[in-house]
């Protein structure tokens, strides 16, 4: 029989541009949280949208529709005590809000990965920016798709500044404080 | 500091036709379940239908994307030592076999709701029968869509002889016997 501390549940939500660096914080912060020896599990928006959302196209209301799918699987992770790292651009208020509610405001944690767009465009690792300027994909985040930046977001990551280490440990110490961890 | 045995998270997997009495006998075993002080989670197809799987139809490749679609659900919360019971429809053997891969062959338990079809049309709670029959919904399983009976569940359910909490105490006496509770 092995016992362990009743531990709870919580979500952290990475959103941002695209190439931001959302999906490489996320794997820094779920080593740092296993290293603790929490279960954690990544929703990563590119590989949600191949499951859970195979289908939906970029309107408002299918980004919506799948950010809140996200949203409904992170909740039963948390509901049983899980930890989940959502990485996806999540680019409108009203969905995140709806996510905020349906996995509970105390436990949810809401990280804006603030990076500029140039920085962005200049990363591009699978020169998709390039693409959108062309033209050649449309409804992309940033050039001709909105991004409602948030201004309830618990913490800021800045990511011309930070590695991902440093903005991972920047989110265990929030987690910490918050006695979340 | 609360203290609590670390449990094993696992799926009990209702299958079966329409009103065979799937949702039923999953709130008697979730009832069941949170009084052994669990944390359990019911995926029920309906429901499901109308958040993560909004769009699809009723072909078999839409039919086996929904089942598919909760067994990843239930995988990411078995993952977590949740338990979940789905109760769906889920006519197909294939999907229902990668969900039992998905969510691990030793935490995964079909249950048959072998209720026959005429009990099935003699129930009829929504009256979809009636409406199958005159052709006012078609792909309906059991009247012109298939439904593949198991041939490998754990438990085989009779509801024409056994109450709805007679066989959620058999379901129970199953996980206790594998030691899942």
């Amino acid at each position: 029989m092995t016992y362990a501390h009743k531990e709870r549940g919580f979500c952290v939500w990475l959103t941002g541009l695209s190439a931001a660096g959302k999906s490489t914080i996320a794997q820094s912060l779920a080593k740092l949280l296993l290293d603790r020896g929490r279960q954690v599990t990544i929703l990563d928006g590119d590989v949600v949208r191949r499951h859970l959302s195979k289908g939906l196209g970029f309107s408002r209301e299918d980004r919506n529709t799948n950010v809140r799918r996200i949203g409904f699987v992170a909740s039963e992770i948390v509901r049983h005590n899980g930890v989940v790292i959502c990485a996806a651009i999540s680019p409108y208020r009203e969905a995140r809000n709806d996510c905020r509610n349906m996995i509970g405001p105390d436990r949810f944690v809401l990280a804006f990965v603030d990076t500029p767009i140039a920085v962005c465009e200049q990363r591009d690792p699978k020169g998709l920016y390039v693409r959108a300027r062309r033209g050649e994909i449309t409804s992309f985040t940033g050039i001709d798709d909105p991004y409602e930046p948030p201004d309830d977001a618990e913490i800021v990551l800045t990511t011309t500044d930070y590695s991902p280490e440093e903005n991972a440990r920047k989110v265990t110490e929030y987690l910490l404080a918050q006695e979340l961890l």
